[in-house]
Protein backbone atom coordinates (compact mmCIF):
# COMPACT_ATOMS: atom_id res chain seq x y z
CA UNK A 1 0.00 0.00 0.00
CA UNK A 2 2.73 2.75 0.04
CA UNK A 3 2.22 5.46 -2.04
CA UNK A 4 -1.16 4.35 -2.77
CA UNK A 5 -3.64 7.87 -2.85
CA UNK A 6 -6.69 8.08 -0.11
CA UNK A 7 -9.18 10.79 -0.53
CA UNK A 8 -11.55 11.05 2.53
CA UNK A 9 -14.83 13.14 2.54
CA UNK A 10 -15.66 13.84 5.83
CA UNK A 11 -19.21 15.03 7.18
CA UNK A 12 -19.55 15.74 11.01
CA UNK A 13 -19.24 19.53 12.49
CA UNK A 14 -17.94 18.23 15.69
CA UNK A 15 -14.29 17.18 15.95
CA UNK A 16 -14.88 15.19 19.29
CA UNK A 17 -17.37 13.28 17.53
CA UNK A 18 -17.16 9.19 16.97
CA UNK A 19 -16.75 10.39 12.99
CA UNK A 20 -14.40 12.74 13.98
CA UNK A 21 -12.22 9.75 15.62
CA UNK A 22 -13.02 7.71 13.06
CA UNK A 23 -11.67 9.96 10.32
CA UNK A 24 -8.44 10.73 12.34
CA UNK A 25 -8.22 7.03 12.79
CA UNK A 26 -8.44 6.61 9.06
CA UNK A 27 -5.40 9.23 8.66
CA UNK A 28 -3.15 7.92 10.98
CA UNK A 29 -3.72 4.30 10.12
CA UNK A 30 -3.19 4.59 6.57
CA UNK A 31 -0.83 7.54 6.68
CA UNK A 32 1.41 4.68 8.93
CA UNK A 33 1.10 2.69 6.03
CA UNK A 34 2.82 4.65 3.54
CA UNK A 35 -0.18 6.07 1.85
CA UNK A 36 -0.79 9.57 0.90
CA UNK A 37 -4.44 11.19 2.84
CA UNK A 38 -6.39 13.78 1.53
CA UNK A 39 -9.07 14.75 3.73
CA UNK A 40 -12.28 17.20 2.45
CA UNK A 41 -13.65 18.23 5.57
CA UNK A 42 -16.83 19.57 4.12
CA UNK A 43 -18.51 21.35 7.36
CA UNK A 44 -14.85 22.91 8.02
CA UNK A 45 -14.64 24.15 4.44
CA UNK A 46 -18.27 25.47 4.62
CA UNK A 47 -18.83 23.45 1.40
CA UNK A 48 -21.70 24.51 -0.65
CA UNK A 49 -24.55 21.68 -1.11
CA UNK A 50 -26.56 23.74 -3.96
CA UNK A 51 -26.79 22.83 -7.35
CA UNK A 52 -26.69 26.22 -8.95
CA UNK A 53 -25.94 28.34 -12.29
CA UNK A 54 -22.95 29.78 -9.50
CA UNK A 55 -20.90 26.45 -10.80
CA UNK A 56 -20.34 27.53 -13.80
CA UNK A 57 -17.44 30.73 -14.54
CA UNK A 58 -18.59 32.87 -17.68
CA UNK A 59 -21.43 32.37 -20.20
CA UNK A 60 -24.00 29.42 -20.39
CA UNK A 61 -24.38 27.17 -23.43
CA UNK A 62 -28.18 27.79 -23.18
CA UNK A 63 -28.97 30.63 -21.20
CA UNK A 64 -32.62 30.92 -22.06
CA UNK A 65 -33.36 27.76 -19.97
CA UNK A 66 -30.62 26.59 -17.66
CA UNK A 67 -30.14 22.79 -17.34
CA UNK A 68 -27.84 21.92 -14.32
CA UNK A 69 -26.58 18.74 -16.21
CA UNK A 70 -25.89 20.16 -19.44
CA UNK A 71 -24.07 23.25 -18.08
CA UNK A 72 -21.60 21.23 -15.79
CA UNK A 73 -20.83 18.90 -18.82
CA UNK A 74 -20.12 22.01 -21.13
CA UNK A 75 -18.58 23.55 -18.00
CA UNK A 76 -16.66 20.68 -17.66
CA UNK A 77 -15.13 20.38 -21.20
CA UNK A 78 -13.98 23.62 -21.24
CA UNK A 79 -12.46 24.03 -17.73
CA UNK A 80 -15.43 26.40 -17.19
CA UNK A 81 -16.69 24.65 -13.36
CA UNK A 82 -16.00 26.78 -10.23
CA UNK A 83 -12.75 26.54 -8.51
CA UNK A 84 -14.54 24.67 -5.65
CA UNK A 85 -15.46 22.06 -7.84
CA UNK A 86 -12.05 21.75 -9.96
CA UNK A 87 -10.35 21.48 -6.50
CA UNK A 88 -12.18 18.37 -5.88
CA UNK A 89 -12.42 16.62 -8.81
CA UNK A 90 -8.40 16.81 -8.20
CA UNK A 91 -8.61 14.88 -5.40
CA UNK A 92 -10.67 12.30 -6.86
CA UNK A 93 -9.08 12.19 -10.07
CA UNK A 94 -5.91 11.16 -7.97
CA UNK A 95 -7.47 8.86 -5.62
CA UNK A 96 -7.30 5.10 -5.53
CA UNK A 97 -9.60 4.69 -2.86
CA UNK A 98 -12.15 7.45 -1.69
CA UNK A 99 -13.60 7.02 2.04
CA UNK A 100 -16.40 8.71 2.47
CA UNK A 101 -17.28 9.27 6.48
CA UNK A 102 -20.54 10.70 7.83
CA UNK A 103 -23.41 9.71 10.12
CA UNK A 104 -26.17 8.67 8.64
CA UNK A 105 -29.05 11.41 8.35
CA UNK A 106 -32.53 9.97 7.14
CA UNK A 107 -31.37 6.75 5.16
CA UNK A 108 -28.86 8.51 3.56
CA UNK A 109 -25.88 10.95 3.73
CA UNK A 110 -26.10 14.75 5.09
CA UNK A 111 -27.01 17.21 2.70
CA UNK A 112 -23.60 18.42 2.45
CA UNK A 113 -22.33 15.34 1.18
CA UNK A 114 -24.97 14.68 -0.97
CA UNK A 115 -24.54 18.06 -2.70
CA UNK A 116 -20.51 16.97 -2.46
CA UNK A 117 -21.85 13.74 -4.80
CA UNK A 118 -24.40 16.38 -7.13
CA UNK A 119 -21.40 18.58 -8.11
CA UNK A 120 -18.37 17.05 -8.14
CA UNK A 121 -19.62 13.93 -10.11
CA UNK A 122 -20.53 15.63 -13.27
CA UNK A 123 -21.21 14.09 -16.62
CA UNK A 124 -17.66 14.05 -18.65
CA UNK A 125 -15.89 13.78 -15.34
CA UNK A 126 -17.69 10.16 -13.71
CA UNK A 127 -19.25 9.06 -16.52
CA UNK A 128 -19.93 10.10 -19.90
CA UNK A 129 -23.01 8.42 -21.83
CA UNK A 130 -22.39 5.47 -22.82
CA UNK A 131 -19.74 5.09 -20.21
CA UNK A 132 -21.26 4.45 -16.82
CA UNK A 133 -21.32 1.60 -14.60
CA UNK A 134 -18.76 -0.95 -15.22
CA UNK A 135 -17.34 1.22 -17.89
CA UNK A 136 -17.63 4.56 -15.56
CA UNK A 137 -15.00 7.24 -16.10
CA UNK A 138 -13.52 6.87 -12.46
CA UNK A 139 -12.79 2.56 -12.75
CA UNK A 140 -9.75 1.61 -11.08
CA UNK A 141 -10.53 3.34 -8.08
CA UNK A 142 -11.99 2.12 -4.82
CA UNK A 143 -15.00 3.38 -2.03
CA UNK A 144 -16.15 2.74 1.68
CA UNK A 145 -19.12 4.20 3.22
CA UNK A 146 -18.47 4.31 6.73
CA UNK A 147 -20.73 5.64 8.81
CA UNK A 148 -22.28 6.23 12.14
CA UNK A 149 -25.91 5.24 13.14
CA UNK A 150 -28.69 6.62 15.28
CA UNK A 151 -30.94 3.43 15.27
CA UNK A 152 -29.99 -0.24 16.11
CA UNK A 153 -28.41 -3.08 14.86
CA UNK A 154 -31.88 -5.05 15.27
CA UNK A 155 -33.77 -1.86 13.93
CA UNK A 156 -31.62 -2.62 10.40
CA UNK A 157 -32.09 -6.30 10.55
CA UNK A 158 -33.72 -7.99 8.13
CA UNK A 159 -37.15 -7.84 9.14
CA UNK A 160 -36.55 -5.34 11.62
CA UNK A 161 -38.79 -1.67 11.95
CA UNK A 162 -35.63 -0.12 9.59
CA UNK A 163 -35.45 -2.91 7.07
CA UNK A 164 -32.11 -4.53 6.11
CA UNK A 165 -29.57 -1.80 6.29
CA UNK A 166 -28.27 -2.64 2.83
CA UNK A 167 -31.91 -1.62 1.65
CA UNK A 168 -30.46 1.67 1.73
CA UNK A 169 -26.99 1.54 0.56
CA UNK A 170 -28.56 0.74 -2.69
CA UNK A 171 -28.75 4.42 -4.21
CA UNK A 172 -24.93 5.38 -2.33
CA UNK A 173 -23.27 2.21 -3.33
CA UNK A 174 -25.17 1.47 -6.70
CA UNK A 175 -26.58 4.18 -7.47
CA UNK A 176 -23.61 6.61 -7.32
CA UNK A 177 -20.56 4.88 -6.75
CA UNK A 178 -20.71 1.67 -9.26
CA UNK A 179 -22.39 4.08 -11.99
CA UNK A 180 -19.14 6.00 -12.25
CA UNK A 181 -17.42 3.03 -12.30
CA UNK A 182 -15.77 2.88 -9.05
CA UNK A 183 -15.58 -0.60 -6.93
CA UNK A 184 -17.72 -0.47 -3.93
CA UNK A 185 -15.46 -2.23 -0.56
CA UNK A 186 -18.09 -3.44 1.88
CA UNK A 187 -19.34 -0.52 4.25
CA UNK A 188 -18.16 -0.04 7.68
CA UNK A 189 -20.67 0.34 9.83
CA UNK A 190 -20.86 1.82 13.58
CA UNK A 191 -24.56 1.22 15.00
CA UNK A 192 -26.45 3.52 17.70
CA UNK A 193 -22.86 4.94 19.62
CA UNK A 194 -24.70 7.54 21.36
CA UNK A 195 -26.43 4.80 22.98
CA UNK A 196 -23.89 2.82 24.49
CA UNK A 197 -20.42 2.67 26.59
CA UNK A 198 -17.65 4.75 26.41
CA UNK A 199 -15.78 1.47 25.99
CA UNK A 200 -17.83 -0.20 23.63
CA UNK A 201 -16.71 3.39 21.39
CA UNK A 202 -13.09 2.79 22.14
CA UNK A 203 -13.75 -0.95 20.76
CA UNK A 204 -15.52 1.08 17.41
CA UNK A 205 -12.74 3.15 16.97
CA UNK A 206 -9.96 0.03 17.19
CA UNK A 207 -11.93 -2.61 14.84
CA UNK A 208 -12.16 0.67 12.29
CA UNK A 209 -8.31 0.82 12.49
CA UNK A 210 -7.92 -3.21 12.51
CA UNK A 211 -9.69 -3.10 9.32
CA UNK A 212 -7.81 -0.61 7.37
CA UNK A 213 -4.58 -2.64 8.08
CA UNK A 214 -5.68 -5.37 5.63
CA UNK A 215 -8.37 -3.26 3.37
CA UNK A 216 -5.73 -3.65 0.52
CA UNK A 217 -6.60 -7.45 0.08
CA UNK A 218 -10.72 -6.76 0.20
CA UNK A 219 -12.29 -8.03 -2.69
CA UNK A 220 -15.19 -5.67 -4.02
CA UNK A 221 -18.53 -6.68 -2.87
CA UNK A 222 -20.95 -7.53 -5.90
CA UNK A 223 -22.96 -4.16 -6.45
CA UNK A 224 -25.77 -5.84 -7.90
CA UNK A 225 -29.11 -6.40 -6.70
CA UNK A 226 -28.74 -10.09 -4.73
CA UNK A 227 -26.51 -8.18 -2.48
CA UNK A 228 -28.52 -5.36 -1.45
CA UNK A 229 -31.94 -7.10 -1.69
CA UNK A 230 -30.99 -11.03 -1.83
CA UNK B 1 -61.26 17.84 -1.37
CA UNK B 2 -62.12 22.13 -0.83
CA UNK B 3 -60.14 23.19 1.92
CA UNK B 4 -57.14 21.08 2.27
CA UNK B 5 -53.88 21.95 2.77
CA UNK B 6 -50.84 21.63 0.52
CA UNK B 7 -47.36 21.90 0.66
CA UNK B 8 -45.13 21.59 -2.35
CA UNK B 9 -41.67 21.29 -1.67
CA UNK B 10 -39.97 22.22 -4.90
CA UNK B 11 -36.01 21.76 -5.84
CA UNK B 12 -35.29 23.46 -9.60
CA UNK B 13 -33.29 26.26 -10.64
CA UNK B 14 -35.57 26.97 -13.77
CA UNK B 15 -38.86 27.71 -13.90
CA UNK B 16 -39.41 26.70 -17.38
CA UNK B 17 -38.02 22.90 -16.73
CA UNK B 18 -40.64 20.15 -16.55
CA UNK B 19 -40.49 20.27 -13.22
CA UNK B 20 -41.46 23.95 -13.03
CA UNK B 21 -44.06 23.34 -15.25
CA UNK B 22 -44.82 20.24 -12.87
CA UNK B 23 -45.32 22.62 -10.01
CA UNK B 24 -47.17 24.93 -11.78
CA UNK B 25 -49.78 22.73 -13.00
CA UNK B 26 -50.16 21.23 -9.22
CA UNK B 27 -50.47 24.28 -7.73
CA UNK B 28 -53.44 25.30 -10.65
CA UNK B 29 -55.18 21.87 -10.58
CA UNK B 30 -55.27 22.23 -6.43
CA UNK B 31 -56.13 25.89 -6.33
CA UNK B 32 -59.16 24.75 -8.32
CA UNK B 33 -60.24 22.16 -6.38
CA UNK B 34 -60.19 24.71 -3.24
CA UNK B 35 -57.24 23.25 -1.80
CA UNK B 36 -55.29 25.75 -0.21
CA UNK B 37 -51.65 25.65 -1.56
CA UNK B 38 -47.72 26.84 -0.38
CA UNK B 39 -44.81 26.67 -2.38
CA UNK B 40 -41.85 26.19 -0.93
CA UNK B 41 -39.28 26.87 -4.13
CA UNK B 42 -35.93 25.65 -2.65
CA UNK B 43 -33.82 27.44 -5.17
CA UNK B 44 -35.61 30.51 -4.99
CA UNK B 45 -35.33 30.83 -1.17
CA UNK B 46 -31.88 29.93 -1.24
CA UNK B 47 -32.82 27.52 0.87
CA UNK B 48 -29.59 26.44 3.38
CA UNK B 49 -28.89 22.42 2.95
CA UNK B 50 -26.12 22.62 5.62
CA UNK B 51 -26.64 20.96 9.10
CA UNK B 52 -25.15 23.77 11.51
CA UNK B 53 -24.58 25.34 14.75
CA UNK B 54 -26.49 28.06 13.08
CA UNK B 55 -29.68 26.16 13.38
CA UNK B 56 -30.16 27.13 16.75
CA UNK B 57 -30.05 30.50 18.02
CA UNK B 58 -28.92 31.61 21.41
CA UNK B 59 -27.00 28.98 23.73
CA UNK B 60 -26.26 25.23 22.72
CA UNK B 61 -27.52 22.67 25.06
CA UNK B 62 -23.56 21.39 25.14
CA UNK B 63 -21.04 23.86 24.05
CA UNK B 64 -18.54 21.27 24.74
CA UNK B 65 -19.09 18.84 22.30
CA UNK B 66 -21.88 19.42 19.43
CA UNK B 67 -24.67 17.21 18.53
CA UNK B 68 -26.65 18.34 16.25
CA UNK B 69 -29.32 15.71 16.69
CA UNK B 70 -29.65 16.87 20.38
CA UNK B 71 -29.33 20.62 20.01
CA UNK B 72 -32.52 20.74 17.64
CA UNK B 73 -34.15 18.81 19.36
CA UNK B 74 -33.30 20.94 23.09
CA UNK B 75 -33.80 24.02 20.71
CA UNK B 76 -37.00 22.70 19.42
CA UNK B 77 -38.73 22.14 22.28
CA UNK B 78 -38.11 25.79 23.92
CA UNK B 79 -38.42 27.23 20.49
CA UNK B 80 -35.21 28.24 19.97
CA UNK B 81 -34.59 26.78 16.07
CA UNK B 82 -33.70 29.71 13.38
CA UNK B 83 -36.41 31.52 11.77
CA UNK B 84 -36.61 29.52 8.47
CA UNK B 85 -36.92 26.14 9.89
CA UNK B 86 -39.60 27.77 12.30
CA UNK B 87 -41.32 28.87 9.03
CA UNK B 88 -41.06 25.59 7.12
CA UNK B 89 -41.93 23.50 10.64
CA UNK B 90 -45.73 25.77 10.17
CA UNK B 91 -46.07 25.13 6.70
CA UNK B 92 -45.64 21.69 7.71
CA UNK B 93 -47.95 21.10 10.38
CA UNK B 94 -50.73 22.89 8.56
CA UNK B 95 -50.65 20.76 4.91
CA UNK B 96 -52.62 17.52 4.96
CA UNK B 97 -50.63 16.39 1.85
CA UNK B 98 -46.65 16.97 1.05
CA UNK B 99 -45.77 17.05 -2.28
CA UNK B 100 -42.28 16.73 -3.11
CA UNK B 101 -41.27 18.00 -6.34
CA UNK B 102 -37.70 17.44 -8.19
CA UNK B 103 -35.57 15.80 -10.33
CA UNK B 104 -33.74 12.60 -9.48
CA UNK B 105 -30.12 13.21 -8.53
CA UNK B 106 -27.91 10.66 -7.95
CA UNK B 107 -31.02 7.95 -7.34
CA UNK B 108 -32.43 10.22 -4.52
CA UNK B 109 -33.46 13.97 -4.11
CA UNK B 110 -31.04 17.06 -4.97
CA UNK B 111 -28.92 17.99 -1.84
CA UNK B 112 -31.29 21.44 -1.26
CA UNK B 113 -33.85 19.50 -0.69
CA UNK B 114 -32.13 16.71 1.33
CA UNK B 115 -31.06 19.55 3.13
CA UNK B 116 -34.77 20.31 4.02
CA UNK B 117 -35.31 16.98 4.91
CA UNK B 118 -32.23 16.85 7.20
CA UNK B 119 -33.12 20.54 9.38
CA UNK B 120 -37.03 20.57 9.12
CA UNK B 121 -37.74 17.42 10.52
CA UNK B 122 -35.94 17.50 13.82
CA UNK B 123 -36.89 15.44 16.74
CA UNK B 124 -39.91 16.76 18.95
CA UNK B 125 -41.08 17.80 15.92
CA UNK B 126 -41.48 14.85 13.05
CA UNK B 127 -40.80 12.00 15.78
CA UNK B 128 -39.44 11.50 19.62
CA UNK B 129 -39.11 7.79 20.42
CA UNK B 130 -40.84 5.75 20.56
CA UNK B 131 -42.94 7.93 18.63
CA UNK B 132 -41.91 7.02 14.96
CA UNK B 133 -43.34 5.22 12.20
CA UNK B 134 -46.71 4.63 12.54
CA UNK B 135 -46.89 6.20 15.57
CA UNK B 136 -44.86 9.67 14.75
CA UNK B 137 -45.68 13.26 15.06
CA UNK B 138 -46.72 13.71 11.57
CA UNK B 139 -49.27 10.81 11.20
CA UNK B 140 -52.76 12.05 9.82
CA UNK B 141 -50.97 13.75 6.76
CA UNK B 142 -49.77 12.41 3.00
CA UNK B 143 -47.08 12.47 1.12
CA UNK B 144 -46.22 11.91 -2.80
CA UNK B 145 -42.79 12.21 -4.33
CA UNK B 146 -42.65 13.65 -7.85
CA UNK B 147 -40.14 13.48 -10.05
CA UNK B 148 -38.37 13.20 -13.32
CA UNK B 149 -35.30 11.01 -14.00
CA UNK B 150 -32.20 10.93 -16.31
CA UNK B 151 -32.72 7.04 -17.03
CA UNK B 152 -35.54 6.08 -18.89
CA UNK B 153 -38.23 3.51 -17.89
CA UNK B 154 -36.01 0.43 -19.23
CA UNK B 155 -33.13 0.85 -17.11
CA UNK B 156 -35.65 1.21 -14.08
CA UNK B 157 -37.23 -1.66 -14.60
CA UNK B 158 -36.59 -4.81 -12.60
CA UNK B 159 -33.82 -6.22 -14.30
CA UNK B 160 -32.68 -3.12 -15.82
CA UNK B 161 -29.33 -1.35 -15.21
CA UNK B 162 -30.35 1.17 -12.63
CA UNK B 163 -32.35 -1.78 -10.98
CA UNK B 164 -36.25 -1.09 -10.34
CA UNK B 165 -37.11 2.32 -9.26
CA UNK B 166 -38.89 1.03 -6.18
CA UNK B 167 -35.28 0.58 -4.56
CA UNK B 168 -34.30 3.59 -4.69
CA UNK B 169 -38.01 4.73 -2.99
CA UNK B 170 -37.57 3.36 0.51
CA UNK B 171 -34.99 5.43 2.05
CA UNK B 172 -37.08 8.66 0.94
CA UNK B 173 -40.73 7.06 1.61
CA UNK B 174 -39.76 4.85 4.12
CA UNK B 175 -36.90 5.95 5.83
CA UNK B 176 -38.48 10.14 6.12
CA UNK B 177 -41.79 9.24 5.56
CA UNK B 178 -43.39 6.57 7.02
CA UNK B 179 -40.68 7.36 9.49
CA UNK B 180 -42.45 10.62 10.74
CA UNK B 181 -45.30 8.61 10.50
CA UNK B 182 -46.57 9.95 7.38
CA UNK B 183 -48.80 8.22 4.74
CA UNK B 184 -46.93 7.42 1.17
CA UNK B 185 -49.28 7.73 -1.82
CA UNK B 186 -48.00 6.31 -4.85
CA UNK B 187 -45.24 8.21 -6.52
CA UNK B 188 -45.42 10.22 -9.89
CA UNK B 189 -42.56 9.97 -12.29
CA UNK B 190 -41.49 11.27 -15.64
CA UNK B 191 -38.98 9.26 -17.34
CA UNK B 192 -36.10 10.55 -19.00
CA UNK B 193 -38.33 14.09 -20.71
CA UNK B 194 -35.13 15.39 -21.93
CA UNK B 195 -35.04 13.14 -24.42
CA UNK B 196 -38.88 13.00 -25.56
CA UNK B 197 -41.03 15.12 -27.58
CA UNK B 198 -41.88 18.28 -26.99
CA UNK B 199 -45.41 16.11 -27.36
CA UNK B 200 -45.02 13.69 -25.11
CA UNK B 201 -43.84 16.55 -22.29
CA UNK B 202 -46.78 17.80 -22.78
CA UNK B 203 -48.94 14.25 -22.02
CA UNK B 204 -46.68 14.18 -18.88
CA UNK B 205 -48.33 17.23 -17.76
CA UNK B 206 -51.47 16.41 -18.77
CA UNK B 207 -51.39 12.93 -17.34
CA UNK B 208 -50.26 14.93 -13.67
CA UNK B 209 -53.42 16.89 -13.78
CA UNK B 210 -55.40 14.33 -14.53
CA UNK B 211 -54.24 12.20 -11.71
CA UNK B 212 -54.51 15.07 -9.44
CA UNK B 213 -58.02 15.26 -9.94
CA UNK B 214 -58.86 12.09 -8.25
CA UNK B 215 -56.23 11.96 -5.69
CA UNK B 216 -57.91 12.46 -2.88
CA UNK B 217 -59.41 9.34 -3.07
CA UNK B 218 -56.09 7.34 -3.21
CA UNK B 219 -55.36 5.13 -0.66
CA UNK B 220 -51.84 5.12 0.61
CA UNK B 221 -49.19 2.26 -0.75
CA UNK B 222 -48.20 -0.16 1.84
CA UNK B 223 -45.25 0.94 2.89
CA UNK B 224 -42.90 -2.12 3.65
CA UNK B 225 -40.13 -3.95 2.60
CA UNK B 226 -42.53 -6.06 0.07
CA UNK B 227 -43.58 -3.02 -1.97
CA UNK B 228 -40.28 -1.59 -2.42
CA UNK B 229 -38.53 -5.15 -2.90
CA UNK B 230 -41.04 -7.94 -3.93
Amino acid sequence: SPGRKVLIVYAHQEPKSLNGSLKRVAVEELSKQGCSVTVSDLYAMQFEPRATRNDIVGCLHNSEEFNYGVETWEAYKRGGLSSDLIEEQKKVQEADLLIFQFPLYWFSMPAIMKGWMDRVLVQGFAYEFPNCYDSGLLKNKLALFSFTTGGSREMYAKGGISGDIRYLLWPMQHGIMHFCGVKVLAPHICFAPEYVSEEKRKEMLTAWAQRLKTLWKEEPINCSPEWYFK
